[in-house]
């Protein structure tokens, strides 16, 4: 991390904590109205849209761990590990832009292949 | 990014620049004999393994653009999107553990969906 503090690193790590310690209303008073994420299936336009997104992921979380953050004024980068009920490690990472102290361009990459693969399995009857 | 210069940034762009400009033996330079790669498949060790796991990516990427990237004296983390054959947008995130110039732990994060999509659809005649 930068020895200057990074406005926009302080907002994406406030916002990572509330989520992850499962508190979305507070996670989202760091979400902008108009927020625009770019996820794996697509882009998420506005904040009801990105709550309904990402708060059912904080549901299935159990445990995360920052692996690294960086920010500047206006950017922040974080990659962080997790550990959620159907994957047990599911690592990611996000680029967050952030103005007047708010969220309104979040890039978020994650692996959707073992959440396609847990779901499948837990579709599939094991037979006996 | 930072106003000082990272040196293990600066090694992790050499290595992306190197890689995704389709120069895998340059691009191999950056990389200690000894790294550990945390790919989303599991860990990958060694050099060797570590080209075998990365270089035929580099052979199906037609395009590249890094969104942000930062880092400090040992660590970089890097985020990108790339355009490839067989998958349009197929964005990555990297964190590098750098020492003594050269890579030694690399965790890498990417959506592996995409390219199993397009690896069933390749091999599923489309009938007719």
């Amino acid at each position: 991390m930068t020895d200057a503090p990074s406005p926009a690193l302080e907002t994406a790590l406030a916002y990572h904590r509330a989520w992850t310690g499962h508190d979305f209303d507070r996670a989202m008073t760091y979400v902008a109205d108009d927020i625009v994420c770019e996820a794996p299936a697509g882009p998420i336009r506005g904040a009801r849209a990105f709550r309904d997104f990402m708060e059912p992921f904080s549901h299935i979380l159990t445990d995360s761990r920052v692996i690294a953050a960086f920010g500047d004024e206006t950017t922040a980068l974080m990659m962080y590990d997790t550990t959620t009920l159907p994957v047990a490690s599911a690592p990611g990472a996000e680029c967050l832009t952030v103005g007047d102290g708010v969220i309104t361009h979040l890039r978020i990459i994650f692996n959707q292949a073992p959440f396609i693969a847990a779901e499948q399995a837990r579709r599939t009857p094991t037979g006996g």
